[in-house]
């Protein structure tokens, strides 16, 4: 193949790094790709990483010794984010959105992959730092958002489900009162699905009085794991007190006005 | 900022590109962003075709005229895509995920978002010539899947539900049996969700008689929907003849044997 051109190269290690976010990729890998001395390697990745910064593209982090790489962490600008929730809230403001009840549908623009992703970059900017092992949710519309938050972090998703499944073998269940409706539901999680005394984060798409977060953490406590933090795309103004404290949420849903035809969300800050 | 060396340029426009697959992106809007000729904003991007197509990366596609940009399709080569499904066939023959009853456990592979993103761009490349405007598929486990591969298409993905939702309005309900268990079971698509006669794709994670996809296919006809393909991860041998025809599976289960502790899985050809 002949020599590479460094534009080459870096074309190709952006593609490499941006589908492994928080992975270690070892500069020995790329020098055999390419065939490269390992200081022009280092060169190409300065460049990128360079580039990335003054762009707010995201953060690549080099480790130098031995066992040495780099590691891209996605990373979404405080402009950035403040224009994608934007036009999140005037995406979901359109009273076309409010439906019989007063409920706002919103499943479509949590079922769009480029939210979804954006969301999950946010959230796993956020709760990085923390460390944690597993993403978790619950069925079914958290899963999106989930998905991506797990595949930014490079770490595992878990799905609570309403009832055990015959395909996931033993299961806990719990009972939980849902904290607007007071209706009784179940949840479910394999056993095989968690391993005890992990380190958690919790991801969904909606909190209202928090009653399912809230069993969601009861459910996470009989596999003794840590719940590092909460968080959820959109929260309501009402009840303002929820059943679960210290949660992340990107949108307030303040009022959804059936006669009035009229919906207020706003960012949350 | 100054002028841009080409390999920051290259840098930034794949990482754009890859964030935006199966998109049309116009070469003013890097020309502006770069303050550099749509010449040499050319030149970049045939540097990142022909390395992207040497190395079997994905296709960029230029399109010319005053409309012109270019277009990001994921490519998952033929080496690529069979050395991936070797290594799922290594992971889900593993023993320890007989369950009781003669189940396979494979949620954790599922919802592992590598994974995920990989048989989405499988899918998506599968089915791009048919051009669908949306990716369908049913909760829960077929989600991951359907939300890469409609990444990938850049299409909205489009969640049938198992009951109707108070949050997602008026909806369709279909009664339908399972194919292997003949149990009753029904399955909703909230009216909104599909518009009528849309050109659609089936995802899902399983299909085993073809029960559940017979059921999508009824339902969706109900939105005078065409489905144009369907693609699922996993098969089983038995029983050969499925309730729906043509579809399209990567991997066939063809025994889990409880008593003797063995899994036999194979790709699909």
């Amino acid at each position: 193949m002949g020599k590479w051109r460094r534009s080459e190269r870096v074309a190709v290690m952006t593609k490499y790094l941006l589908e492994r976010p928080n992975t270690l990729v070892s500069l020995n890998h790329f020098a055999a790709v390419f065939k490269a001395a390992k200081s022009s390697i280092s060169e190409d990745i300065s460049i990128m990483r360079d580039v990335f910064q003054k762009l707010g593209l995201g953060r690549i982090e080099t480790q130098a010794g031995a066992g040495g790489g780099l590691i891209y962490h996605p990373h979404v600008g405080k402009q950035e984010a403040l224009a994608f929730i934007d036009e999140l809230v005037h995406r979901m403001a359109d009273p076309g959105r409010i439906l019989p009840g007063g409920f706002l549908y919103l499943t479509d623009i949590i079922f769009d992959a480029r939210v979804a992703q954006k969301v999950g970059e946010i959230f796993a900017q956020r709760f990085l730092e923390l460390d944690p092992q597993y993403v978790v949710t619950i069925e079914t519309k958290g899963i999106p958002l989930a998905l991506m938050t797990a595949r930014a972090l490079n770490r595992p998703l878990v799905v609570i489900r309403d009832a055990s499944r015959v395909t996931e073998g033993s299961a806990v269940s719990l009972n939980y009162v849902t904290g607007s409706s007071r209706q009784i539901r179940a949840m479910s999680l394999p056993r095989r699905a968690l391993p005890m005394e992990s380190r958690v984060i919790i991801i969904d798409d909606f909190m209202k009085a928090g009653g399912t977060a809230k069993g969601m953490v009861d459910l996470l406590s009989e596999f003794k794991a840590s719940v590092l933090g909460i968080g959820v795309l959109v929260d309501t103004g009402v009840p303002e007190k929820k059943l679960v404290s210290g949660y992340y949420s990107l949108l307030r849903l303040v009022e959804v006005n059936e006669q009035e035809k009229k919906v207020v969300i706003i960012p949350n800050n």
